[in-house]
């Protein structure tokens, strides 16, 4: 019996070594077919300079929607369709209009970016004292007392320290997100942030906020750094000094939009769906091109690069761009309710959105047993230097199919050094993007499609 | 005796675990110090702008020696002090030019380097067919015949599929360094060569070349990519194409300069000394940012940091600013020459030589035995996204210490993706530098430094 099983377990192994080799075979050529022929990069630069930014429910996101699609057919997929998304439209306006005016009238004008999902400023804007905080702790301990008709400035910066930005990022973020609310709580009658991100310049990083429904609604908006260090130092020096904000962001009807779609059908299992890609609305400056032009293209990428070398997936592949992960996740939510109703089976997802940089590990948000089965073929992805199954974060995009139909999540971990530097800021644009980093974050997502549309999970 | 053993055994991992832990609070320390604080990227703006580019022998060369001295007394460090070095003194002369003639005469000038030892062309330059090859067998097998009185084109591409571009450039390397003497065997009266690098664009990256003595010295430059993809489309449908070049580049007599040392003297083994930093020289063209700017100031960097956290190291710690690296190494050579004379013992040397990108590995090019005493640490590091051991190559300025005295070798791995973008061109500037990657790298550093300063090897 011991033979027996000893023999058996030979044979498992045999299997297992033989079917890893031809896998590393196969991963090779993805790589070379990615790194030597990719058109994810001259995607990228065509989203980015013919669309440019496209927030949704603007004219770009719809442009955006017919490029992804016709993108996709170039792509070669078997069939690409939309999917019908309402989504939040949210307008900036006129360009805001920022100044820092000290106790004795002199105004200098720094600049500003409204949150996305604010209120705007009476037409004629609001000048008032402004009081600079640190955390949610000094908020409370000022109290109403201090902060009652006042613009209060977080200045929370993001605590460099961090090695790897997006523990910053989720420390600092709450200063943007809950702030207003939680100012308004005191009487404030605006909040400005400090932008979240590492490097010292002009540009403001906008992104979403939330309001609190039980609390007064006011007017949010984010400086840059720059802009930041700047009013502390006056503040420290002249406490009276006051803060002018004009903004006309407002909120419209939602609007008609849509997922982008594609497909290569499974040759054995066509109803298990392994869904990949990112989200193709972006803030509403720059290119959005780290964020996420950049998934989308690498999601296309794959596609294409399986069509190229005429490999057929056992298992279906779809690739997604998702519309409107940034203020809403409509895109997602409509996705995964689809797949509920339908009753798919979806085996996996895999978002890319924290930038086209070099990718070193997957996130894998799923059970022990599942996570086990991936990591087992951690050393195929090793010679291209994914090392790292730690951390456990899918994506935001893909997050609805975990909630409704328990799918499994990964993520792709890329370096996150440079990320924040553009995140949300009128600088994502397509020159930060190395092709190079952009092709290889590509690479290791087609390997990681390639095994699981094989080996399922 | 065998629960003798195990104690042993118990107290002994007990006593690995606790330094373990207490290291891991120093490194700790250290990540935090320079991520918050660290000068690094401030001196390397400096020495970028204020100094520029810095070739063996040139008055930019003196004043970064100058400048060095300066920024290692800024970092504090306990003596600071300049190392004669002979060092060659090859200049560029007045701007090269370079004219594709095609055979109705229309001539289209493009952008063109020396390399670096060339000799010149005659004064009024040279017009001569032009001959495009691939490789040394291609060369070989058109022979005299085809090669006698023309120029030869060297149209090696960087091979793509290699995901780390150092596999790429010691491949197409050759089609630089011996092309022109390899040519010359057949007659040939110039080489040109395709740029070692990725991208296309229009920058030439330069480099040195090396001379068989016994085959005639012909004129050798480099092509931008973008120009060597120009000339070899117009060869193909043209081949009576011919090629101008005019370059007025000598070697002239050796020059004085120095290697800048400075030291922290370790409290209990200070004459067991740990060598670290980059070269000081650069080609002449750009900033020498991340080629080796970023070594240099990274190694100020380590020093500055020890003091800033009072860490007295139990070693003698020497930051270099080797001269020389960049056409000759003679400033790595008088440095472990002056080792051997005076029967210093040198624990380790580790260079950073890679670019100020993302550290993620440190390569150990010494004995098994050290090697995994240095691999025992890797708990250590990966909390900070440093996993990989398995490179055995430490750097140029340093190898002449292995080879005197058999030191062993370390030289910091950085993601290479966009080295070779820059490389010897005069896209190499600062602005190419990321603070936080540059920081990293010297963190990388400080922790390796700090455990072997206690530790030994």
């Amino acid at each position: 019996m011991k033979k027996i099983i000893s023999s058996l377990a030979f044979i498992a192994l045999t299997f297992t070594m033989n079917a890893q080799e031809s896998d590393s075979i196969v991963i090779s050529k993805i790589y070379s077919e990615i790194l030597m022929n990719a058109k994810a990069y001259e995607w990228l630069r065509s989203l980015s300079f013919d669309v440019g930014h496209r927030l949704s429910g603007s004219p770009e996101a719809e442009k955006a929607v017919l490029f992804t699609e016709q993108m996709f057919k170039d792509a070669g997929a078997d069939s690409v369709w939309l999917q019908k998304v309402m989504v939040p439209h949210w307008v900036r306006g006129e360009k805001e209009m920022a100044k820092i005016i000290d106790s004795k009238n002199n105004a200098q004008e720094i600049p500003v970016l409204a949150l996305g999902r604010s209120v705007p400023t009476p037409k004629e804007g609001i000048t008032a004292p402004v009081i600079e905080v640190f955390d949610f702790d000094e908020l409370k301990k000022l109290g109403t007392e201090n902060i009652k008709g006042k613009i209060v400035f977080f200045n929370h910066p993001f605590n460099e320290s961090f090695v790897n930005t997006f523990a910053a990022y989720s420390e600092a973020g709450k200063y943007r997100w809950a702030a207003p609310s939680e100012a308004a709580r005191y009487g404030a009658v605006a909040t400005i942030c400090r932008s979240m991100t590492n490097v010292q310049d002009d540009y403001p990083h906008t992104g979403a906020m939330g309001y609190n429904d039980s609390l007064p609604k006011i007017p949010c908006a984010a400086i840059s750094t720059n802009g930041a260090n700047l009013l502390s130092r006056i503040l420290k020096a002249d406490s009276k000094t006051q803060f002018f904000l004009r903004m006309n962001c407002q909120t419209l009807d939602s609007a008609i939009s849509y997922n982008v779609i594609a497909e290569i059908r499974g040759t054995e299992f066509p109803e298990e769906y392994i869904s990949i890609g990112g989200h193709l609305d972006s803030w509403d400056v720059g290119h959005g091109a780290h964020d996420d032009g950049a998934g989308v293209v690498q999601g296309i990428e794959i596609l294409r690069t399986f069509k190229a070398l005429n490999i057929k997936p056992r298992r279906t592949i779809r690739a997604v761009g998702w519309m409107n992960e940034e203020n809403g996740v409509m895109g997602g939510k409509v996705y995964a309710e689809e797949a509920l109703r339908k009753n798919e089976s979806h085996l996996v997802a895999i978002e890319s959105d924290a930038g086209g940089f070099t990718p070193y590990g997957f996130g894998l948000d799923m059970d022990e047993s599942k996570r086990n089965i991936i990591k087992a073929w951690a050393p195929l992805f090793r010679p291209y230097k994914i090392w790292n199954w730690d951390y456990q974060h899918g994506g935001t995009d893909i997050g609805p199919l975990q909630k409704h139909l328990n799918t499994p999540l990964i993520g792709l971990i890329v370096d996150s050094q440079r990320y924040f530097d553009y995140h949300h800021a009128a600088s994502d644009t397509f020159d930060k993007v190395n092709k190079r980093e952009l092709h290889l974050g590509a690479a290791a997502m087609a390997a990681m499609v390639y095994l699981l549309s094989q080996h399922g999970l």
